[in-house]
């Protein structure tokens, strides 16, 4: 544990230092407040797929010693003298990018996470300063205010951090869909931390929501906890066929390979199947769209504008993802666990009060 | 020539008898002209890729004698009782779709051929008094009025056949995903029947238009005659490179198989791919749906509301398809033809002068 010695910086963090993934402890530095910067205590930080896959270079582009974690929320300690938008003690967050060029036709309509440039991820990408960003598995972050959230004060911190990737994640193109119509059904592949958000939300916008899972386990508590109207086990083909045509919307939150004809066809015509998970391959035949003009299409978070406004829409619903808190000391245990699926239904670290 | 010494009928048309899908002269009865009904004498029928699949039972349920055509012209001869919109004498054309429940929520929206019942196909269907329908290769047609559109008087029926069926699978997802908007970019992939109607769309909308073919011996027809912005070989990966995120919409026209991801990566964020052709799969990477919230969507003709619309627009703009004209006793090696990609852009057979 070599990093923890380091006397290079005031930051604590758990890093990979390799492949393997195994995460320690590690000191680092952030750069000093800039006048257009927020500071922020990290509280929480969730845990989420894209940890597991930068801390173990499953993209062959991981840059050690690694910080993972893009689920941020927090306590703001210091900010920018240009920075009009917080102060000390306000709750905020940070999601899965933290810079953008801010000039282009995206970053202008507050879509940075498609900006032209090129969006600056929260941990492993390089920042324009040239600098590794390093994420919030971490004592504290420094951030340009802009891609920071106001976290409503009612709203419990630790259940705010998985809202920043996967609460946005699936928000935001069910609002770019117009999902938000009472009375419209919803299906939902995959009851994991995106899955189950997907659910609440589509309650919260008044769907009937069916619940698609490989497995019955997930049942009794897609019924009577999350709330969803109907649940399927998606290898049932009887139970698949009977509800062919019915549905308006699917979203998809699967990450492991399905075929994706049977859930086409589910939809009514003109329907919108939102793909959300990440497959290793989409394959469909062309029937499945054209001839019930039904439209596949894919997303990723959201930018910094419609954060916020889910963010808001959350407090406003009483809207709370189901959390697992654990401390940091767990961190290892629970990449393991999520990678064999094993949550209900997102790991969230409790930084304020384990790592010290 | 069995079919032709028929006296079973006074509808003279040629059908295809068996798979090898020749086609020949065959007598049959058509209804008598309901109170509900038109009967049109047939000027014009246009040749589809259709009319191969089925004369030559490549889905395995052609139903012979089979009669082709589905893009029919011609001139009203006798109108029901309860028919007000249409007069003796009336220039009419009939698509895809000859009947309907009328009474779902997509027929009641004037979107017939989304019918939650199934409409009913021009050719090869079967109607609701369990007859077989037969096409447009053929001197007359009786249809119900609510599947019988307008033809303007000063648009040339033979010009007219195509739209029918090429005209309206274009038109129809262009207008739904809004690509009716000045100064945005459309890419049209294949430049056949379908394809150079899309340009022609595309230029009335004001679009600049970038035609995608794999054969550079279309290229100057594309420029010259159809008026598209720009011309790119498929197979040349500079150029595709060079137009990385720069279209707003493509609308891929082609029938053989071709790889998705390169032309799905033309397209700006959010950006809409339309698929009309019908290639065996549609094989893509997520990245290319989900980095760049792509959409990708599919379409089948269209419902009488909006063919009936695309009829007037083509009428107002001005927009002709450009035919090779032949006479029935060509449709053989017409069929032929259309196989090996030799037609610019659309045969129309001249019924009227030749089917007698």
């Amino acid at each position: 544990m070599s990093g923890s010695s380091s006397t290079e910086g005031d930051c604590l963090g758990w890093a990979a230092r390799d492949p393997s993934g195994l995460l320690s402890p590690y000191n680092f530095a952030r750069r000093r407040v800039g006048a257009d910067d927020v500071s922020l205590s990290i509280t929480h930080c969730g845990v989420c797929y894209a940890d597991v896959v930068w801390t173990r270079n499953l993209h062959a582009d991981s840059k050690y010693p690694l910080v993972p974690g893009h689920e941020i929320v927090g306590v703001v300690k210091e900010v920018g003298s240009n920075v009009a938008g917080f102060k000390p003690g306000d709750h905020v967050g940070v999601g899965t990018y933290v810079n953008s060029c801010r000039d282009c036709e995206y970053c202008r309509n507050g879509e940075e996470v498609y900006c032209l440039k090129g969006s600056v991820l929260t941990f492993n990408g390089i920042d324009h300063d040239g600098t590794v960003t390093k994420g919030g598995y971490s004592t504290y972050i420094v951030v340009h205010h802009r891609y920071c959230f106001r976290i409503p004060k009612d709203y419990p911190l630790a259940l705010a951090a998985p809202l920043l990737c996967a609460g946005i994640t699936v928000y935001s193109p069910m609002m770019r869909h117009k999902m938000n119509q009472p009375g419209k059904s919803l299906g939902v592949i995959g009851l994991g931390g995106l899955g189950h958000m997907a659910v609440k939300f589509g309650k919260a916008f008044g769907l009937k929501v069916t619940v698609f899972s490989t497995s019955v386990s997930k049942k009794e508590e897609a019924l009577s906890v999350l709330g969803a109207d109907d649940f399927v086990v998606s290898s049932d083909e009887e139970q698949m066929k009977a509800l062919t045509n019915s549905l308006d919307f699917i979203v998809d939150t699967a990450s492991g390979d399905h075929p994706f004809d049977p859930c086409m066809s589910l939809l009514k015509t003109a329907g919108v199947f939102v793909l959300v998970g990440f497959p290793s391959e989409v394959k469909l035949s062309p029937a499945s769209l054209i001839l019930g003009m039904r439209t596949i299409s894919g997303s990723v978070t959201g930018g910094t504008r419609v954060a916020q406004e889910m963010l808001d829409f959350c407090a406003a619903h009483k809207i709370y993802p189901k959390i697992e808190l654990v401390p940091i000391q767990y961190a290892n245990e629970a990449l393991e666990r999520l990678i064999r699926r094993d949550v209900k239904y997102r790991f969230v670290i409790d930084i304020e009060n384990s790592l010290k």
